[in-house]
């Protein structure tokens, strides 16, 4: 996506090799219309397939699960990162480490909002390591719902985020695919993510 | 909002008479279609004022922040609920204690992202003790910003927080505002908030 790529390039602040900051206009500050476009994007990459829920993870994803989740016409779920004190009935969770922080933490979704009938698109800021977005794939695995694919606004492609899912066999559509970067320069993967053919009528061929 | 007060009454789940858990519709999993009516009318309600950002705290608020943010075409920003690795520039924060989780935490907001000439529209999904809002307040007036208001979806209005903003002379306006409620019940205070009028048109009136 030319426009993101641009915007990063613009206000990225790239702090080492693999730290880049973009909290000028995407998990910060939020540049709404920017985020708009980006639900749009991941609706036409995805949205051959019959969706029925957008699902990230709080909360810098939110905005564009939200986004997505407009583009779609669906609702969306965000995916909490602790037991919340209100949240006390039957839960899928996960164990996340982040590398980022050097923790681990839980996430977790209400059994009530993720269903079998559901067919399912992860939404997120960022595809890095890939241990949040795992962990997500696994709840839909546990939840018998159908995986559209994962959807990444930002994928540092020189991390094993990208690997790990793909070898899950879980298609993988980023917007801005970073190479490589370091303090004042960012080169990245010059390739356009096809539009995720349609689930249903590829069955048979 | 009469098409919200329904929902809650429909699918809100009152767990005591002061919890009241809506993650099925607006803070787990999200109705995208209502959290867009409900921007608008944020917007409607505070619209009149030359807001130019929307400013909110993770995670719970991003929705609606950003629902408002898009019928007023504007950016908005989230706090961030503690110091995050990659924000190491000067932020403005405020310390806030939550009675739900029984701990104190910061909330931080770059000071990049606000600025003297700003006009700020604070939004959240809850105002009980008011305790996170009070201490956005107590930010944008450290930045030196003008603030248009506090707008909350839900008000529990049988605890201090709105008065706790109004004795600091805030124009608060919540879209279902509970007088009471217990397991099975729940009563709502019947009254319209008004439009915000024009602040500009004000001065020297």
């Amino acid at each position: 996506m030319k426009a993101l790529e641009e915007r990063i390039r613009q206000e990225g602040q790239i702090l080492s090799d693999t730290v880049l900051k973009v909290d000028s206009f995407l998990n910060h500050q939020v540049d709404t219309a920017l985020a708009l476009e980006i639900g749009k994007e991941f609706a036409r990459l995805f949205g051959s397939a019959p969706i029925t829920k957008v699902l990230t993870i709080e909360a810098s994803g939110i905005q564009f699960a939200m986004a997505t989740a407009i583009a779609l016409g669906v609702p969306f779920i965000y995916a909490k990162k602790k037991k919340a004190i209100t949240l006390n009935e039957q839960v899928y969770f996960a164990e996340v480490h982040s590398f980022t922080r050097q923790e681990t933490y839980q996430v977790s979704i209400s059994q009530k909002y993720l269903h079998a009938s559901d067919h399912v698109l992860i939404v997120d800021d960022f595809l890095a390591t890939g241990a949040a977005l795992v962990g997500l794939t696994d709840i839909v695995k546990e939840a018998g719902a159908e995986l559209a694919g994962v959807g990444c606004v930002i994928e540092k492609s020189f991390q094993e985020g990208r690997g790990l899912l793909e070898q899950r066999g879980i298609a993988v559509r980023s917007l801005a695919r970073i190479a490589s970067m370091a303090p004042g320069e960012v080169h990245f993967i010059e390739e356009a993510g096809a539009v995720i053919p349609p689930v249903k009528e590829n069955v048979g061929c």
